[in-house]
C-alpha cells in the first residue's frame, strides 16, 4: 500500500461504444465512492475533448438508480469521441484542467488508442511534477487489445450475432433450401475476432450447421477459393451460411471492397461493402441466389441480447482500476486474465499502459481450421464462457428504457479552449 | 353449425417466414387434435411445392414439448417455398394428393399470393366434386393483407427494429455528436408498414427523439427535399437518424437504388441499397459521415427480441382457422379483428379468400404528418398495442434453442410428380 493520495477523480469514454462500456463507468463509480481519499467523482463528457473543453459533470450527484441503469444502458453515457490529442499545447490543457480541478485519478475507458492518449497523458503529468494516477479500463467489441485475455464489450456483440445466425439460419433453412448464400457482414476492421465469434452459433454435434463458412481479414481472400467453397457447401446442404468480417484483404493486403473511402481521425479507412460484395459474388459465378445482411452499428449497441458474464466483467473491470489507483498503481490498464481452473473464472491483474498503447492482438493461427473459413476447439473453449448468461433489460410498453445521466455541470474555471 | 365432415387435415407454412409464423402452426395443430372429424393431422413441407411432391409428414406424432418449442422457434418450421403453381396440371396435382390422403381440410399460413393459390385449390376442389374446407391464415411481416386489422409477424418486426432504433441510437448520440447521418433500410417492398413501425422507437415526450426522418414507399422521395429534411435535424441535433423502407421509389415510380435485379417466382423484384444510397447522398451533398446498417432478413427471423401480443395473436389465428373450418367454414381467412373497447383487445372473424388473394392495404395517407417523415398519433394508437409484451426464448449455455420437427413421413401413395 503505497502513500494516500488524496483529490478528485474524472472519468472517460473514448472510441466507439460497447453494450457494456457504461458498466465500467458503473463500476468505476460505485467503488470510488468507496474511498475517502477520492474527494469528488467527475465525469468527461465526450472523451478527451470534454476535458479539453472542461466539460465535466459530478457522477456523485447521480441517482443509485441511474447508476445501476448504466448497466443496462448501451453506448458511452458519458459521450465518446474519436479525437486524437496532436499538438503538444493539447496535452498542456489537458494538464491544466487536471491542476484545475485537483484531478489525481485519472480512469479511461476505452481501446488502444485511447490507452495511447492516457499513457502520454500521465507521462506528461509526471514530467512537469503532478502528481497523479492513470488507470485504463479495457473497452472494444475488436477484442485486439494486448495483454488482456479479452476485453469488455466482445462476449456481448459475439452472443448477439451468434443470435442472429441461429435464427437467420433458421430461415435460411425454411425457405426450401433452394439454393441460397447469405452473407452476414459483421464488424472488425483488421482482426477477425467478432467473425470468429460467430462460430459459437455451430450446433456441436453437427459440424456441417450454419455458419458454413467464415471469412477473416487474416486469411487472404482469394475468389476462387470462395466459389469452390460455397459449392461444396450448396452440394450438401442446398443454402450456404457466410460470416465475413468487414476487413476482408486480398493476397495482396488490399481490401476487397470499401464502399467509402473516409478515413476517421486515426487514418483508418472505413470499410464496408464485404458481404455485398461476396453475395453478389456468388450470384454472378453460381446463379445462385445471393443475399446479405449487414447489421453495422446495431451490433455493438445490441444490450437487448447481451452477454451477462461481460457485463460483471465490464464492471468488475471499472471496480478495478479505482482499487489499483488507490493501492498506488499508476500508467496501468486493468486486465482480464482467466484462473487456472476447470470452471472459466475470470480476474483481475494490470498490465503497463505502454505495452497495450497501439498494439493489436490478432486471432491465433492455429486455432483457424487448415481450411481457412471454420474455428477449431481451441477458439471455442476461449470464446464460450464469454457469452454465457443474458441480462434482462428493463421493456417498459413493449420498448427498452435506458438512463440518461442527469449531468450536473462542474463551474467551468478556466478561458474556453481554442 | 353444417354437418359434419370426417378426414384429414393438412397444414402449411408460403411466402417469406415470420418468427411467428410456427406460433400459428402450434394453435392449428393443437386445435386439430381437439376435434373428432379430424382424423390425422398431416404437415405439408415447404408449401405447395410439398404437396405436389406428397412430401407429407404425421404433426400428430411430435411430442408436446416440441409443439409449444414452435412458439419460440423462427422462421418455418414446415419448409416454405416461394413456388406458384401455374399450370392446371399443378392444380390437378394438388386436388389428387388431397383425394389420395383424404385431406378434407386444408389450413395454409401465408401471404396475399398463398391466400390466392389456396382459393384457386378450393374452387377446383369445388368444381370437381371434393368436399373439402379450406381456411387461410394470416402471415405476413410486410402488414399489406388486406380486410384484417394486422398481420401476425408485423408486431414482432417493429418491435426488434424499433428496439434496435433505440439501441443504435444511444450509439449515435454518444459519438460525441459530430454530424453523422445514420439510416437503417428496413423490410418492406410496396408499402411502408414496416418502416412506419420504427416511429414507436419516438419518446413520446420528446418529439425530437429518434427516428428523425422516415422514408415511406408511399410518398415518392425527391433528393432536394431529402437534403433539406436531413439538414434541418442536423442544425438542431448534430446527428441525424434515418430509417428508410427498402422500396423507396422517386416520382416517377422507379426504385431509387437496386444492387440487385433478379426478381423471385412472383417477378417481385429483389430490392436493396436505399439505405447506402441515403447513407452517401448525405456524406457527398453535406460533408457529414454518413453510415447505414441494413439487418436483412435477420429482422424477419429476431425472435429473440419478439412480441408476445403478436405470438399469441398468431397462435390464436391457428386455432380459429380450424375451429371455423370445423364449424362448416370455407374459402375464407382468418382476420384480426379490434374490440371496440377503450383497451386494446384483439378478436378473430373470417373474410373471403377472394377478397385477400392479391390485394394490398398500404399505409393510410392520412397517419402519415404533412412533412412525409412522420407519423402521427392515429398509427400510434394502431402499432402500438401490437409489440406489447416479450417472448421468452430460452436460451442454453449462452445461445437461443429452437425445436426442430422430427418429421416422421406420411408413406407416399402416388408416382413421383414430374
Amino acid at each position: 500500500m503505497s502513500e494516500q493520495l488524496i483529490g478528485n477523480c474524472l472519468i472517460a469514454q473514448s472510441g466507439g461504444p460497447t453494450t457494456v462500456i457504461n458498466a465500467s463507468l458503473a463500476g468505476a463509480v460505485s467503488e470510488a465512492l468507496n474511498h475517502e481519499c477520492i474527494e469528488e467523482v467527475y465525469g468527461g463528457l465526450n472523451g478527451i475533448l470534454g476535458i479539453l473543453n472542461e466539460d465535466l459533470i459530478d457522477l456523485a450527484e447521480e441517482s443509485q438508480q441511474t447508476i445501476r441503469g448504466l448497466r443496462s444502458t448501451p453506448a458511452s453515457a458519458l459521450g465518446t469521441c474519436r479525437f486524437k490529442l496532436k499538438q503538444s499545447q493539447d496535452y498542456d490543457r489537458v494538464l491544466e484542467v487536471f491542476k484545475t480541478h485537483n484531478i489525481r485519478y485519472f480512469f479511461y475507458i476505452g481501446g488502444n488508442d485511447s490507452q495511447d492518449s492516457a499513457n502520454k497523458i500521465s507521462k506528461l503529468a509526471q514530467e512537469r511534477g503532478w502528481e497523479m494516477r492513470v488507470i485504463g479500463i479495457p473497452k472494444t467489441v475488436d477484442n485486439d487489445l494486448v495483454s488482456t485475455d479479452h476485453c469488455p464489450g466482445y462476449g456481448s456483440i459475439i452472443k448477439y450475432i451468434s443470435t442472429l445466425v441461429r435464427e437467420t439460419a433458421q430461415d435460411n433453412a425454411g425457405m426450401g433450401r433452394h439454393d441460397l448464400v447469405y452473407v452476414l457482414e459483421v464488424m472488425g476492421r483488421n482482426a477477425g475476432w467478432i467473425a470468429a465469434g460467430t462460430s459459437l452459433a455451430k450446433h456441436r454435434d453437427d459440424p456441417n450447421s450454419p455458419p458454413h463458412l467464415i471469412y477473416l481479414p487474416e486469411v487472404p481472400f482469394s475468389e476462387e477459393k470462395y466459389i469452390e467453397d460455397v459449392k461444396k457447401v450448396l452440394q450438401k446442404e442446398k443454402y450456404c451460411f457466410v460470416v465475413t468480417g468487414e476487413g476482408l484483404v486480398d493476397e495482396n493486403g488490399n481490401y476487397i471492397s470499401t464502399t467509402n473511402s473516409s478515413a476517421d481521425a486515426f487514418g483508418h479507412s472505413q470499410l464496408g461493402g464485404a458481404g455485398e460484395y461476396l453475395a453478389n459474388l456468388a450470384e454472378e459465378r453460381l446463379g445462385v441466389k445471393g443475399r446479405f445482411a449487414r447489421p453495422g452499428h446495431t451490433q455493438r449497441a445490441a444490450v437487448h441480447c447481451s452477454s451477462q458474464t461481460d457485463n460483471d466483467e465490464a464492471f468488475m473491470a471499472g471496480e478495478a482500476a479505482v482499487q489499483a489507483a488507490v493501492n498506488g498503481e499508476t500508467d496501468k490498464m486493468v486486465i482480464l486474465t482467466r484462473a487456472e481452473s476447470d470452471q472459466y473464472k475470470c480476474e483481475t491483474s494490470l498490465s503497463p499502459l505502454e505495452e497495450i498503447a497501439n498494439g493489436v492482438k490478432t486471432l491465433p493461427a492455429n486455432w483457424i481450421n487448415e481450411d481457412g473459413v471454420s474455428m477449431n476447439f481451441n477458439f471455442f473453449r476461449y470464446a464460450n464462457p464469454l457469452i454465457q448468461g443474458e441480462v434482462q433489460v428493463p421493456f417498459e410498453k413493449g420498448l427498452p428504457q435506458f438512463v440518461k445521466l442527469s449531468g450536473n455541470r462542474v463551474a467551468k474555471k478556466l478561458p474556453a479552449y481554442q
